[in-house]
């Protein structure tokens, strides 16, 4: 039986964890939920799963979820709270699905208490790969990846050797806005952002996925994950998100992973792996779908995607920078302050701006964090 | 440094595996070869590789071949010549690459005298995947395919356990006549069914291909290679030949092998498999191609795949007789003898009339194959 801590328990993935462990009741035992604001989301889901540890974002609505779950259940709150269902429960395995950069401390904590870690912030390794790498590596922990593309990579890579890996492709299905110009992007609404055409997802990753920020965030986690090089990690744009991802290897082969876009088959890969077990989703019928489309990505269209690539290789505080002076000015746009195309203006901006540290202690990466977001939030 | 002896050498797959050999002078030396009767490629192969066995296919070729390569190299011929070839060198590895059922007995001395297989001979499993297996097991060597097909389904089991396969998918492009009606069979030529659109291989093969029968020889071939039921194997028409097989697991989750058809890169992995080293090949640049197409595999269209499954899973000799039928056939079709929709009703016809053997040994399956070649030729 394992344990599993999850923070983030009411959000997209938190969701569709909990909905692969209630179909392997004899193979899971939840210890631990960190949840936000959704207070009657979390309740049932205490009530349902039992974890001896829940946290909430306040104080107050603690108080509240207090009346809501069975008292053999202990109610903690804000960041203390994160750190206590991370790495303060008798959970062997964590699934950090927080989203942002609020999701490292606590995965440092249960990474440093020994928990195996099922990776879906991908903020995590954006801001702090080498320590997290480094971490791991001392604590001996495992570090499986949640996100699809980056769960079909390390599938590609069962029984491989690192050392025949020639390129990683990334694929991109485009966004909600993969068929507009620049010209189009100029007067696209909220509403319009959020309607993403394959994944159903959360309301910051669908806008990163318009962007084409998420799959900036995603080649600087695999640069982490995989330990390759920026030069060695390519995107490419496949509208239909059934190839998730791809590896060539020296000899010219290549290995790619496939399915209908359901995250709950990474999900529950990352938490039964090197096992794989039925899924609730539906099997690929290739024959239906008919042909599958590929073409190149385009950097002057996704200018956020080259920043990605260029904050990578320019290593330190600079990925910390972009990714948060990307959530700030998503926030923004989310609450309608700014204009869709702004977000790149703002990262570009910030990047431009930032004073580089390279190889950041935490503290140095957490000012940078915050420096970028006063930065992000001048810009009009 | 790997000892290598090759039946077929001067065929297509022979020809290319010491293509991927010269590459690699210091992982690989040639101890046999054997030809056919293209005894100036034989010659060419011989003074350039060095082995110390050579056969071809007759006495006289075997006298005239003698005049034209050192005197350090024994020259053997005819059956006896390819058991030499197979098993009677310093070789550690066999690359089975004969056309045909003669591949048999040669392939089973090789195992026999305790070398790794490197298998493209696929007669060699459809007519004795039972005593082979059994062989392979009880010797102790590795069975490798060489088929890109196949070399696909083994790539994509790297690391996985095959009870967590759910099922294999081949890829097949349709062959030469994949957009034709049956009606517009009735009156192809030889000519135009040896025009492949994907592969350049030899003309049985080709042929093979035009009628699927080389589908239905690779479904029963994997089914003994992976040792998995014939309604865990599937055929998906895809006429681009990137993706060349696919394997669903228990969770639904896809992994499949792609690349640019080119033969050199599954022979080179059956080579240096768990390696993987550069190859002479291109780069597949899925956003040039740009689409992938595929479509359900239609049974009425191609009776002999069907005849294939129904063969296989009749099991005993009949896998023999639905081989030995069709090489005859198209042994008639090459010579003008017959049409090219009659290579399916000698299949059928000597199906319908073949008393099956179960668990037949050696002797009833020569029986049974040669009794089919006599049935093939019996119809007009």
């Amino acid at each position: 039986m394992k344990r599993i801590a999850i923070l983030g328990s009411t959000g997209s993935i938190g969701t569709q964890t909990l909905d692969v462990i209630s179909h392997y009741p004899d193979l899971f035992a939840v210890e631990g939920l960190a949840g936000g604001y959704n207070l009657s989301l979390l309740a049932e889901q205490v009530n349902q799963f039992k974890p001896k540890k829940v946290s909430v974002a306040t104080k107050s609505l603690a108080d509240e979820l207090k009346l809501m779950v069975p008292s053999s259940t202990r109610v903690y709150y804000g960041e203390e709270g994160l750190l206590e269902v991370a790495a303060g429960t008798d959970a062997d395995y964590m699934v950090s699905a927080l989203v942002g950069s609020q999701g490292l401390r606590p995965t440092l904590a249960a990474i440093e208490a020994g928990k195996d870690i099922g990776l879906a912030n991908k903020e995590t390794l954006v801001t702090a790969g080498h320590i997290v790498r480094e971490q791991v590596k001392r604590r001996g922990v495992k570090l499986l990846p949640i996100d699809s593309e980056h769960s079909a990579i390390f599938q590609c890579l069962n029984g491989e050797s690192m050392k025949n890996v020639h390129k990683i492709t990334l694929t991109a299905s485009g966004g909600s806005f993969r068929d507009r110009t620049r010209e189009d992007l100029q007067h696209v609404t909220v509403e319009q952002a959020l309607q993403h055409p394959n994944w159903s997802m959360g309301a910051k990753i669908t806008i990163d996925s318009a962007t084409m920020v998420n799959k900036g965030l995603e080649v600087i986690e695999a640069h982490w994950l995989f330990q390759l090089a920026y030069s060695q990690i390519e995107v490419l744009i496949h509208p239909e998100s059934i190839i998730h991802s791809l590896v060539e290897f020296a000899d010219n082969s290549i290995i790619a992973q496939l399915g209908n876009p359901d995250m709950r088959v990474p999900i529950q890969y990352a938490l039964t792996y090197p096992e794989r077990l039925k899924t609730p989703t539906a099997s690929l019928n290739l024959a239906q779908i008919g042909k599958l489309h590929f073409r190149e990505m385009d950097y002057e269209r996704f200018p956020c995607l080259k920043m990605a690539f260029e904050s990578g290789l320019a290593g330190g505080t600079a990925t910390t920078v972009f990714n948060a002076a990307n959530e700030a000015a998503v926030e923004r746009f989310l609450k309608g302050e700014i204009k869709f195309l702004q977000i790149e203006d703002i990262i570009s901006d910030a990047l431009d701006k930032h004073v580089l540290v390279s190889n950041p202690d935490l503290e140095q990466i957490m000012e940078a964090d915050a420096w970028a977001r006063v930065a992000a939030k001048r810009i009009n």
